[in-house]
């Protein structure tokens, strides 16, 4: 069977090589189209990116050095490829501001293209589905609505939430799934510098150093959640009224890998710290029943060390797709509190985008 | 007026080259009696630290190097330089294991010679003051009673607090003396590598990594300020009741500076945040008062950039004695947040001994 | 076929656990022997291990926690596994001092089991062969007279050279193989601090620093180029007269990876910047003729970036195990200048040996 | 005595950050005048650099805050604070283009205000003097040939070097001076990320890394030193003949501080290694004689230790200002070794620029 063509919006920014770098030997997926501004349009991807491949990791260049990079503004290109079978749908790794890649992602919905965006433009958009498949997969209920709604045919939007949540976020829907109710939470995270891309943050404020502060960051973790766990009701998501949060956001001297502190307060229903284990070890989802490609075997990793997770060691852990956590101990002020660790470039951007394509097309909306 | 005799148990460790560099050029006190192991003992302090001078500040050898280092273990020795006048009290930086400096302690304040100890093992000593001077110098009223308990005459102990609550301590102290009652209080926070002495942290577990864990730090954190902010009743400490305390302690990649986000829950009456930042402001102490030498003139200074405090920047402040403070603003979950700082081997370790010791002269207990 | 039952000496330490690492889904090795020290004697693999695993890749657990581990001094023990088939050889990681290794080493060779040794206790042992299997893999022709000469049958002692020169000898070598003299070198090496092992370099020592010394480094970079490059004569090495090399060696704050700066001086033959690189573009040695699982498949890259190669992100090239170079140029003061890069854990250590063990099965030595 | 008015051009970049934190309390010089970029034109300092300040150290606000920033490119404002006596000179930190700062630069000189210059477009002017205080003041001789030459009465342009050259020049000066011909030198350089300014070096390519390329560094490397060693001839600097140097420029994950590793090749006269120790430990200059307020006491400090000089514990000796040598050693391949280290923001850069004016008042350039 041959692979789906996909592309890639933003092709030559940090998220844009994540993206290329993963998807070398997908089963499913093949890069076949690459677009990003007009500076890079018109070169070969292999001029475009000369000297300016970010990752520590390399990139088939074989595969993709050839492709002719196109102007990311220029929908109709798309669109022409689409109608000759080049390209199914496109992963939009997108910088520019807020509005450009709102008008952006629509055009090429329009267009009849499908949009898998790790852009934030779209995550208050309320018909726009915000995915993390081990979580909402049932969100995706909400396509037909948006398309029907917006007039599109094959084309829609679904997005990813922010990195910064994603090594608490499906330990809590674990918990909250078993039966037991999160109603407060107090976050502190320590986030890697690749979250800011390239060329990010300065050295000079990373060595000996860490920056208390990230901006809108710590907006993001204490909304974003309740989209996530929201319903789908009248072709929109009612939020979800908890669990409150309150996230304090921290840049560390680190390259991959967001830690996150966690105290945790539950409903009338408290688990033992056992039974916490006991339910995150034992958590599977939708995407390991599909046995989809990039999803972990073990979404949630429990590790028993005293002093585990860190992200040096536990980044990578299964394809950097599986969250870990530790240190899962009682609260003296909440009920439990817990170290939690995920990949933020690959479990938290491009990784999660190729999840979330990847349950798109097992449920059909992908042709 | 002649400057008062010191001396340091543990000289040639990382505390101790911290007292040493400290205390050149102190308008009260002068170094003159050094011990460490019986590795050291008998040769100068010269060549006792020969290469193994570990901090990035260094000291001023003219005055230091030709002493000859004595046996820490020699409590005899100590005894003759202090009925020989050249010796008023120690400085004790000891690093032994906890009975070996219990028992240590206890014979060099028998011999007449008071202890200001840095070390952990006489903190929970129930009639041993664990002092910082601008929260609880009236905790030193323990000290004649210690005294007398004890049947010493001129020699006692005093201690001071884990470097890890320093960040936040004095601020709760200043609300809670403003009348706002702190009852719980859920902190994180990213300690410098320095907290663990020399050689301490192995390299492979601090570049591109946190260790979210160090042992005992967290007990430490949660129970010391309630023995602080605890009142002296019946020759002993009575604990205070709160505030009821959660900390998660990660060690990060920064030399010096430990950095802490701390959410705050208020009783019954609740500051506004600029209340916090005024109270913090106007905070001044007995030591400020008092123009102790290592007194900083502003104890909390509070920063009003986004991204401060951070220790790259801040760790110095002040002497680097000050607490500074930053990202104040309301909690979600609690009342009110913010991320506090302090350097953790000096206002956190030697500087905070050596503003204790100055605190004890001011108040007549060193003769 | 049956793989071939090997055994690590020193396998708590970080070099052992390299070893236990690499070997997992070795095509013809099986990890079936683990020794280390007394203190690790008589507990499973998993319970020495526990909480003391310090590499940042993880090791198979489930092949390796339930061997029981021997006492690194008991030969017996090794040669009576040697008799009941279990094991035919060992890589020796030993931390010990150095005649506590050499007299070990000899044991275990004249107990029967030949040993691939990555300690530089026998490094300059006049009969025990240094290799590096691309350069002198002609060196094994010592073995035979080793044995004689010692009396043993079956054993023997094969050792690696030091990681410092790993980036740069494999090139001297290419150019040596195409005619062109090297006179003189003059390098200066950024070394990771995992060459220090665990605990190692003390993180206060790198955070925001460099320290431009490394006890023996230097001696033993300029060295040990000349036994490698020696001829077989007599039943012992006679070294090489050249290249003279000066090495200035510096440990800096990176994990893996040593990278460093060259100046050469070639003899009257002089080649061009081009030429330099075609040498090293299509060199290819008896690993790669021989297809050994480790040996990589273009064992020098050259990289025409003008930044590259870095530690970050070149040392993993081709299983760790191929140099890379860059900013080939001409030098104003010799002839011609690069950078070199090699994973010092791996091409300089662990999968070196690996490599080793895999030569001598090829040329039959291991039976 | 009332202070020279003093003005900064650039001020709000990293470099003019430096001019105005090492001013502060300057006994001769006064900041008077700032200017930077349109965008800051009009606000006060305080407006401008809030929530923009990169240095690790602070600076006296309450003397600086309250001054309105100036356009840079209004030489006129300039010209009319020099005519009410409230302008000197200028120190020129301007982050433009090299024939934007050329221009420029000359205007300030036209309109009779000396430029002491951290910028590198007129470093090879051939009639403006590259200066090192201690290496070469005479070539203030050059000053008025400038004047003269340009149609110019008070105003002159001067230079100072580039950063990388300082921790070996001053050394290779001392050892020329005591008569002993260095005829060649390859140096391999270890250089802190501040040497590129801010936002400069991204942090992800320098966690656990190292970039073997600092554009257009080595040539300056190699070329400036001839300069600086150069004769005054015919109202130009004739160059030196030598020393040939071949550089290697690396940045490596430290904040401040540049590391040489440096061989030297003697001509006829060959010192010892004690010779060359004792030629550094008595090097004293101009500045020295003339007790400049930045000129370290010593300028060259020999350290004896064998892990130093190091960055982190070195950078900052005597002022910031002296040179830190260590390792001496013979060279297998030329004669004598060594490790560099100076502090490259302050030495290398403003503390420079401020020795410089210091030396220029001193022979009476300055009014």
């Amino acid at each position: 069977m041959s692979k789906i063509p996909v592309g890639i919006l933003g092709a030559t920014g940090m998220v844009g090589q994540n993206y290329i770098a993963l998807l070398a030997g997908h089963p499913w997926f093949e890069v076949k189209y690459l677009a990003a501004s007009p500076r890079s349009a018109g070169k070969t991807y292999g001029e475009a990116a000369a000297g300016r491949w970010h990752l520590r990791r390399g990139y088939e260049a074989a595969l993709i050095d050839g492709i002719t990079v196109q102007d990311a503004n220029d929908v109709g290109a798309a669109a022409a490829a689409e109608k000759r079978g080049e390209l199914a749908f496109v992963f939009s790794a997108l910088e520019m501001d807020k509005d450009a890649i709102l008008g952006l992602e629509e055009s090429y919905a329009a267009a009849g293209i499908p949009v898998v965006s790790n852009a934030s433009a779209n995550r208050w958009t309320p018909d726009v589905p915000m995915l993390i498949p081990e979580v909402n997969a049932a969100h995706t209920d909400l396509i037909p609505l948006q398309q029907k709604a917006r007039g599109w045919t094959k084309g829609f939007i679904v997005v990813k939430p922010n990195c910064s949540i994603q090594s608490y976020m499906m330990p809590v829907w674990a918990l909250l799934q078993a039966g037991y109710e999160v109603k407060r939470l107090i976050a502190t995270t320590m986030q890697a510098v690749s979250g800011a891309g390239f060329p990010g943050v300065p050295s000079l404020d990373v060595i000996d150093n860490v920056v208390p502060f990230i901006g809108g960051e710590e907006e993001k973790s204490e909304k974003e959640p309740l989209k996530i766990l929201g319903a789908v009701e009248g072709g929109l998501i009612r939020n979800a009224a908890g669990p409150l949060i309150s996230a304090h956001c921290n840049r560390v001297p680190v390259s991959d890998g967001h830690t996150a502190t966690v105290s945790l307060e539950f409903g009338a229903k408290k688990p033992s710290v056992e039974q916490v284990k006991e339910v995150w070890r034992n958590f599977r989802a939708l995407p390991q029943e599909l046995g989809l490609p990039f999803a972990p075997t073990q979404p949630i990793i429990v590790r028993e060390e005293a002093n585990r997770p860190q992200p040096g060691k536990d980044r990578d852990a299964d394809k950097s797709m599986a969250v870990s956590v530790g240190r899962v101990r009682a609260c003296p002020v909440f009920d439990i509190r817990f170290v939690g660790l995920s990949h933020n470039t690959i479990r938290g951007a491009a990784g999660g985008g190729i999840l979330n394509a990847e349950l798109l097309k097992a449920k059909g909306f992908l042709g």
